[in-house]
This record gives structure tokens, sequence and C-alpha cells, in this order.
């Protein structure tokens, strides 16, 4: 059975096609078999009022069987057997660019709905697929790409369309926020708690995705898409690797009232230009940020007319990714019409440029000088210093100190600090961080 | 031009009506030119590509008029008028219980969408509400009436459809969090805090419908019914006034490590029982509730597989609860289908009882034996004391102490402190507050 809809509005009307299967019921293969595809599955059959489940995908799928699977679902490794198959919903949980992106685009060519968790397929090919499904009138979903069980996408498509958005922020990496809470609240080593992470399943043997910024940059890639209207490659979002912060990091951003975190932040500059970064920053111990604990995720959404709008939960893990999935089924299943959306503008130039205030940790021999070989530095670029902090225990042989800066352009920052780096009384490379004032940090390259 | 659209699922098939006007944009009448009323009148008119504003209705509507509005809007006194126009979609601002609620059912009969901001409204009559926007085929939208403009009643129905719902906990009203964060914060007397914010425009001259808890009574209501799936009168959820709450609580919950906010609270506690209440409750300062700062709002919802996910915001306030106003007509406007929902049941029961730590304040003249008095009423409930506290700095004559209690069942906490109430020593009524542990807390009636 085959139902059209005619739905009105500003945009060229379009032609809806909801087809359903027995008993109305909204069909649905799903690829991949891991962690999020067995959740998926289980609640997919939970859900067997509305949503019937008719194959799963994945590679040497004999390996992958299981009994508690409803005995009428097709078993397959062959993606065309999937997509020739009357189905309604094609749910992407393979992973990776290739060949999901084929298979995305396939299945919206013949006009079947896509649901993906695939945050690199969205950031850096989502717009095109979106005009894919537009152009085929059906529906591309990736609630679960950003944020796992946050329903941040659809918050900022429905829930704020009536606003202006003009900056998200968020921390959107679960291992970096479990990695830096533990090292916040006990002390630990960035190395041993990395060590734990790996050994909780948190992060993967090789972590630099997590650690280095990349993950947390392409989920930034789909919110600056989704909620600025500006579609970037997530390669020209600048990242910093949280491996060089130290314990000592968080007992002087304690003293400026503040604590660390991996964030991501974009916001639309000017007319089309992105300006966004992933790093370590120091958050004040007041903001919702500060407050967010373990592997957990929160996005911050500011907006014109609505102030800041927050979104916290489970950012991974299979239970809430699933729950994110089938949400999106059940809104097309629901027969909801394909999100109207202002079209992604192309953005002309990707920078990290803001004036804002800057945290800097020099590790140096103790000698007469120093203090102000810096100052003057700082004072030739205009940069107020906001206060110098040491913390008593160290050897005078490699003594850490901080600068905290008082809000200036990235830019002038980054000069001073390549001059400064040029001193020959550094022990350990200079660590700067952004500081997050209620506006976006900037992003620095020392 | 009418279009018709066909909508397939589950449910039995209705027609979507969906009208529009000049230049296929959604018509509007705006009731209701407050605060909030002028702000959704901005914004409707910055949305003007696909929303038309083609009537303002108010009593006394001279002294309303505005010269920003768009001259072709009408401006008239009379609902009549109103619904003969030919509308789209009614936004209901004038808020009250009458004539209110008569004018949306109207418009609902006559196939008009109805937006409104209305938490009295809703909370009373929004199941039998949505039953005629149903049968009507149009849409009831509610977004404003909980939270503002944190858009949590559609991430319910729609973010996290494919989760089992447990549980709703959150701060709700902003004038009691202003009240609690100000004494909390800086040390400020109950009175000189309501003062304050009577002062800033947060509460009213009377202030009971905040303090007293009836305003987040309604909203909890309205979150039970969307998120549990249970209509409960709004009346038969038990309230706490945080009036009764004096500066040296927040010395002692600090002591377990807890804060005090006004929470409401509700879970589905058996098939049909709705187990919820609204009152200050010590939240442990590792909880999100714990860091909603000032007048904002933060709903926090439990599913079985997803977890806790946080909503938060500004919770009142002309821009926001326009934003959440506007985005309801937007949905509206680009054609979606009525929210399906499961119908509400009414609940059987209403109750508060929960097993929960308690924390228990004591105003005392000091004389020996009150311990030993307290404890052995305790014990014969089977109740166990998890601490005493004493805060130096107090007279003999009038000495403050608190008694915190391990989780224990409601009504034997209740039956205890009855029996502890009988006792001659009490100087002042005895402050009790349950504890959130993660689990709800459980309502006492001390």
């Amino acid at each position: 059975m085959s139902l059209q809809s005619l739905v009105p509005g500003p945009e060229p009307k379009v032609t809806s096609r909801v087809s359903t299967g027995a008993e109305g019921r909204c069909r649905v293969a799903l690829a991949g078999f891991g962690t999020v595809g067995r959740s998926a599955a289980r609640l997919l059959q939970d859900a067997a009022r509305e949503v019937e489940l008719v194959a799963i995908l994945n590679r040497d799928v004999d390996r992958k069987r299981v009994d508690w699977v409803d005995g009428a679902v097709r078993w397959t490794d062959s993606i065309e057997e999937v997509l020739d198959r009357p189905i309604d919903v094609f749910i992407e949980l393979i992973g990776g660019r290739s060949p999901a992106e084929d298979w995305i685009r396939r299945a919206l060519a013949r006009g079947i709905s896509v649901v993906t968790a695939n945050k690199q397929v969205i950031a850096r090919d989502g717009a095109s697929l979106l005009d894919a499904a537009a152009a085929n009138d059906c529906h591309l979903r990736f609630e679960a790409a950003v944020a796992g069980g946050v329903p941040v996408i659809r918050a900022i498509e429905s829930g704020l369309a009536g606003d202006r958005l003009t900056r998200v922020a968020g921390i959107l990496n679960g291992t970096c926020n479990y990695i830096l809470t533990k090292m916040e609240r006990e002390g630990t080593a960035f190395a041993d708690a990395l060590r734990e992470a790996q050994a909780l399943g948190y992060a993967e043997a090789n972590p630099s995705q997590d650690i280095d910024g990349f993950d947390a940059q392409a989920k930034l890639a789909i919110l600056a898409m989704v909620a600025l209207g500006i579609q970037a490659p997530p390669d020209a979002i600048a990242t910093r690797s949280i491996a060089t912060v130290d314990g000592v990091d968080f007992r002087y951003a304690r003293r400026l009232g503040c604590t660390i975190r991996q964030i991501a932040w974009a916001e639309r500059n000017g007319d089309l230009e992105l300006c966004a970064g992933v790093g370590p920053t120091l958050v004040p111990l007041e903001s919702p940020l500060a407050a967010v604990n373990g592997s957990e995720n929160l996005v911050s959404i500011q907006g014109r007319f609505g102030g800041e709008t927050t979104f916290g939960g489970r950012g991974a893990g299979g239970d809430p990714t699933a729950v994110a999935v089938l949400s999106d089924v059940l809104t097309i299943a629901r027969g909801a019409r394909p999100a109207v959306r202002p079209r992604a503008e192309r953005s002309a130039r990707v920078s990290s440029d803001a004036a804002t205030p800057y945290y800097v940790r020099f590790t140096v021999v103790d000698r007469p000088g120093i203090i102000a070989a810096l100052a003057s530095v700082f004072a030739k670029y205009e940069i107020n210093i906001d206060a110098i902090l040491q913390e008593p225990g160290f050897p005078a042989s490699q003594r850490p100190f901080i600068v905290s800066l008082d809000a200036a352009p990235s830019a002038a920052v980054n000069a001073a600090l390549a001059e400064i780096g040029a001193f020959d009384f550094h022990l350990v490379p200079m660590l700067a961080m952004p500081v997050l004032d209620g506006r976006a940090p900037a992003e620095v390259t020392a």
C-alpha cells in the first residue's frame, strides 16, 4: 500500500512517498550489527506495532546471527539484496566513509529514507546527501551522529526553529570528558586516565580520534551545518590535543575559578565565515559545561532571542545511540514531512579568530628576567596580563607558572606566543588554552 | 487554497487539513498582547516568509495598538471576529483558565490549529483538548507552557520517542530558583530574596503561585501527561512551600554535599499510579540540577535505554517564550502531521510515596534527652539515622540541628515525624525535605 501526501508550504510542493508494509508498519533494513546495531535491533523489535525489521546486513553475517531476532528477518551480506527489497527506511550503522556513503546515496536514489549515526559521512557529505534526499522526496536523519542519545539535531531544527542561532559550544566527546574529569577529581595523570578509559572501552587502542579532537571536529561540522547554516569541511576546523594538559593545569585553572574541558565551538562570523575550533579550554566553574561528568555530553546553543539552551545526556553507548536511531525511524514512520531546512551555505572561510582571554602555562629553568621578557612581548602586542600565578612545590630547575591574559584577538596572542617560544628558557613547550567567557573561545596554535 | 494530505500509520487514517493564505503562508491570529504576545508578534513578523499575522485580539485593543505591527493586521477585541476569519493557527497567550479554554476549544472545533503557552488550561484540560484537536484533524501545541524557551515537549514526543520514559524531574519555576540560588550564594534571607525577586519582576506581588509550588505543579502535570502518559489532576500533586527554607539549611545541606532547589518530580509507579511532588529538595552538588543558576530552568528525563537526558535554558521571559510559540507555529506551517501520541491514561491514583533519604531540621530549646527521644521514634519506624549535625554559633535557647535519614518510605517518615512533632521541645516547626539521590525524592507532609 502506498499513500500520497501533498504538503504545502513556502517551498516548491513535493509529493512525499511514504510506503508501508504489512499492517501499515514501516519496513526497515539495518546495516551494521555491532554494539549500536544490536541495541537498535532490540528496540526496533520492541516497536513492532509501528516498525517491521525486515533485513539485517553485515559482513560475514552468519557469525553475527542471534536467536532473539525474529525468524522472518532476512540476514544477508549483500547491499543489493537489501535495497532490492520493498523497504521504507535504511538504517546505516556500519560507520566509516566507505562504503557507507555509497550505500546511503544508493538508498536515497531509490527513494528509501535513511537513518544514520555516521558522523564522518554527514560531516563531509551531509549537504549533498540532504540534497539527494530532497530530490527523491525522502528523509535523511542523523540524530545519532552528534551527542548520541541527546536529541539536539531535532531540537535545533524544530524546537528552536523560531530563533536565530548564533553559536554552538559543547562537550561532544565523552572519552575526553572522562579523561579530563578523572584528572580533575582524582589528580590522575593524563597517561593513566587514558589507560583507564581504554580499559573501560571508552577509548580506542589508537585514541587519536578522540584526544586530538577529530571526533568532536566532525560532530561540530554537523552542528554548524544544522544550527548555523554553514557547511564547512571538517578538516578546516582547528583542533588542539588534550594530551598536553597536565595535572598542574587543573590546579591553576581552579585558582582562576575554572576547570578544563574539551570544548567544540562554532559561530557565524560575518556572512559566510565560520569561526570554530576544538580543544582543551578553561571553563568557568559556574558554566553548565563545567558540571558535565564522566563520559556525558552537553551541547549549548545560543539564540538571539531565546538565549542559551542546553541539551545534555549520554553521548555514546549502544542503547542511548539506538534510542536516537529508533526516534528517527519513528519520526519517519509517523508520517512526518522531510525537514524543511534552509540550504546550508558553503563557507567561504573557516577561521578560529576570536577575542578571548587566554591561559598560558610556561615551564622554565627559573632565572631572573623571564617575567620581564614575557611581559615586554605581550605589551608589544597590546595584550594585557591579568595575573601571573606560581604554585609552590616544584623544584627551581623545572617550575611551571601560568600567565592569564585579558581578552585579546587570537592572532595577536599567537604572534606573541611565537615570539616568546623562541626564547631559550623553555624546558617544556608552552601550553596555551582559551578561556570560555560566555563568548566563543578562540583557538591558539601554541 | 486548501490541500489535503493523507497520512499513513498504525493509527486510524486521518485527513490533515492544512490551509494556507496568500503566497502559501500560514495565517495566524494572536490573542493576548502582553509581554509574550508582543515578543511573539515581532518574531511572527520576522518570519513573514512562512507566516502571515492577520489579527491581534486583546481587551481594550486600542490601548494596545503599536505602529511597528503591519498595517494589514486586524486589531480586535472580538473572539468571534477572529475565529470567523480564514486562519490556520490561533495563538492563545491571554493566560488563565477562562475564557482561554473556551476559545481554544472553539478554535479546534472549527479545525483551526492552536498554539498556547497556557499551563493552567493544558494541565487541567490538555487531554480532552488533544482529543478535540485529533477529532478535528488539527494541532494543539504547547511547547511554551513548560520551561518557556526550552524545547522539552517536542524532545519528549519526538527525540526520545524511541525510549521508554520512566521519570521526569526538574526545576520548572525560575522565581523559586532565583530566590534559592540567591540565598545559597549570598546568604540572603528568604524574605529579602523574595523582595528582590519582586523588585526585578521575577515574582508577583502575591508570590504564592511560585513559592508554594502551584506554578510548577501545573507544569509537572503537563510533563507527566506527555512523558509518562498519565493524566492527573494537577491539584492532586503534593506541594510544599520554599518559604520555610532558612539560610541555615544551606549550611547543613552543604555539609551533606548538597544544595537546595525547588524540584518537581514524577514517575510512573505501577501501572496507573503517578508518584509525584513539588517542593524544596536537597540536590547533590554534582547533579546538573545543582548547577542551575538564577531564573533558569532544567528538565531531566530518565529513559530506560537512554539514561538521563537534560534540557536547560530560559524558563520565562517574553523572547524565549515567543521562540517556543513561533517554533510551534513553524512546525504547523511546515506541514507536520499532528503528533501521534499514545492517549494519556487517567491516573487511578496520585501519590507521593517513594523511598528516599531525608533531611529534617529541628529547632529546639537545648536540653538533655532530645536526641534520645528522636532516635527512639525513628528506630520504632525502622528508619536509620545517617548523621546528626549541629552548626556552632547559635544560642542554647534556640539551636537548630539536623538529622539526615537513610532512604526510607515516605509513609514511615511522615508517621515518625507526626509523632516527633507532638513533643514539647520544638521552638519552630520541623522542616523535612527529601534528598534527591538519583531516584525521585518522596514528599513529606511535615
